[in-house]
């Protein structure tokens, strides 16, 4: 194994890899997002692009085709009818689900097993981004600053106290050649009550955690493997055998047995803690789209009056009605004298809300579930 | 022709026969109700029978199968099916909508030339009353005072100012043998504005006008006579062909140039100030069911919460919501923190409004009609 030190300011970018973790339920976008059919595999902005797609497009100029994908086997058809330039050993196919850490730090083992010196960037399959050109401005100061030996966030400059973001303290500017925004991180700060994050913003130096980061693979799985030794021991078997014929026999030995974890308790919060974190603030619009109050803060089609239409073909008729309409059939959809409504049409559930309770879909979900209304799930 | 004299008081019941106009779309109640299957052929209180099925059994213990059914031959099938009992000579089926006029009045003439001595009584298919024991009292002191030579109406004691119905001021009482709540009617009256409806609330002696009315079909077609010539000489053409092989015919070539008014204006109206009308007053509770608020109102699931849901299989999940559902399909209907909504979800059309704004699906209706979306109506 080499060591990682400081590479040529030309060639970093080269460098770099982007994985695009693509799972979760998205239970808040039920009924549109299902179990079979996962949020970022739909278009929520009306933008023409599913999210996993808009995803890879916002990447593809940073890493020309250097991306990887870890998802769930049950979407491997979905995922590469949207990315049909992903290649087979790009696609990370996780047999069971398991949580971030695993799934990214699959990713890192695999890619430290074909080239330790790889930087690896980290971008959820379900957000949206814009414009896209600060985003890649951003990344590219991430991954500069990435060389120097830093796991690196990316913090989104905060546009209103959320309560339902964790944030990130910045400290001091670093000296970082190709990157004048990097800047240490002092502190991961958990989700804050709406007040403390009022304060945050006060204050100024906070930063959402969007859950983005770039690494050197090396560095990252230094970092896990002093919290999660199993975890880092299992990846690492699984990423060994990757470019092998034992590839799958491997995987389906050793990856049910991985432990569960959140790579950010498992790795940022500890390297925080030990000045290996660094931050480019984020100057662009971010959504995780959380909610169905999100998609209609986000889509295109909500400019043009009161009443947000998703849906190719949707037949909507509307008298003094306002709020969100998502139309996943070719069913008539009369709204009369409604406000803020978020109607999800789709052919074997419909869900009927507000905006302000979109959150609380979520526990319909849950409660569904343990109904054993698991067909429409 | 025989005149029609005072009957004798022991046998004046078995002259009644029971008229049912079945007709009106019912486009307040969209999408449930629709041309092809309009309201009267719905369950629209959970009781287990549909409105036209429970309006037959209510008229059944005062007529024994002596009813006639009026609706359009579009719904022939439906209503045989609700009303095996019906015989062929006594179905009437319109190949045309027309309005109520043609349709009782046809009713009447056919009646008449069956037996110039019959009572007949209208009530429409869609309404609502219980109990059922006093709305027979009703009638039966409605026929008692038919057959003293009167149009006989009965009004239905206000429980509220509405501005929904029109009203029938009563005069003194009548003298009738069998009927010791009849008595005279002083005008019949457009519906009022709120305030006015208040005003006879506080007034006293003002009844709804329900559209129910009891009398000798011989003085019905009388009334008819003088203020629509041409009416009358049709169906009283229909009416001598009922009985033969002409029948079908007759009713071809005449029904489509019969002139189009309705049944209040073109008779009550001026028997009225003939003095030729009577009112019982009806103390029962009655509802036209015009809207979905109505059905709220009505139903009897509606007792046991916020919700009311109507139909079969029907798989809501409730969180914090109150109103109306109709499920008319067997998908999962999910309502999270909305309150007073009306959500109707059929195969190809879904509403969404609240109980305040019920009234305004008519014009939904009408919108969709002139949007050319009539695959839904």
């Amino acid at each position: 194994m080499n060591t990682l030190g400081p590479l040529n300011e030309d060639n970093v970018l080269e460098r770099f890899y982007a994985v695009i973790p693509a799972g979760g339920a998205g239970s808040r976008l039920w009924p549109l997002s299902r179990a079979a059919a996962p949020k970022f595999l739909h278009d929520l902005t009306g933008s023409g692009s599913t999210l996993i797609r808009a995803t890879w497009a916002r990447l593809e100029p940073l890493c020309d085709g250097r991306t990887m994908v870890v998802t769930g086997r049950a979407h491997r058809r979905a995922v590469c009818g949207q990315l049909p330039e992903l290649r087979e050993a790009d696609l990370v196919l996780g047999p069971e689900p398991k949580d971030s850490a695993a799934a990214v730090g699959l990713a890192a083992a695999v890619l430290y097993h074909r080239d330790p010196g790889i930087i690896m960037g980290s971008f959820a399959a379900d957000q949206v981004i814009h414009p896209v050109e600060a985003f890649q401005a951003a990344v590219r100061e991430a991954v500069h600053t990435a060389a120097q030996g830093y796991i690196v966030t990316i913090g989104i400059t905060p546009t209103h106290p959320s309560a339902g973001f964790g944030y990130i303290r910045a400290a001091g500017a670093l000296q970082v050649p190709g990157a004048p925004s990097a800047c240490a991180v002092a502190q991961f700060v958990e989700k804050p009550d709406e007040e403390t994050a009022a304060g945050y913003l006060a204050e100024g130096g906070y930063h959402w955690n969007a859950g983005m980061f770039v690494a050197p693979v090396q560095l990252l799985l230094k970092h896990l493997e002093a919290p999660e030794p199993a975890l880092h021991a299992g990846l690492m078997e699984i990423g060994a055998a990757w470019g092998t014929p034992a590839r799958r026999s491997v995987l389906r030995r050793v990856w049910p047995g991985l432990p569960r974890t959140a790579i950010d308790y498992a790795v940022a919060e500890p390297a925080a803690a030990a000045g290996d974190v660094a931050m480019i603030p984020g100057n662009f619009g971010w959504d995780d789209v959380g909610d169905f109050a999100a998609i209609g803060r986000l889509h295109s089609a909500a400019e043009a009056g009161n009443l947000t239409v998703l849906g190719e073909g949707a037949r909507v008729y509307s008298d003094n009605a306002s709020g969100i309409v998502v139309s996943d059939t070719k069913r008539v959809i009369a709204l009369i004298g409604i406000d803020d409504v978020v109607v999800v049409d789709t052919p074997d559930a419909l869900l009927v809300t507000t905006k302000a309770h979109a959150q609380r879909v979520k526990s319909a979900v849950e409660h569904l579930k343990a109904s054993g209304d698991t067909d429409v799930l």
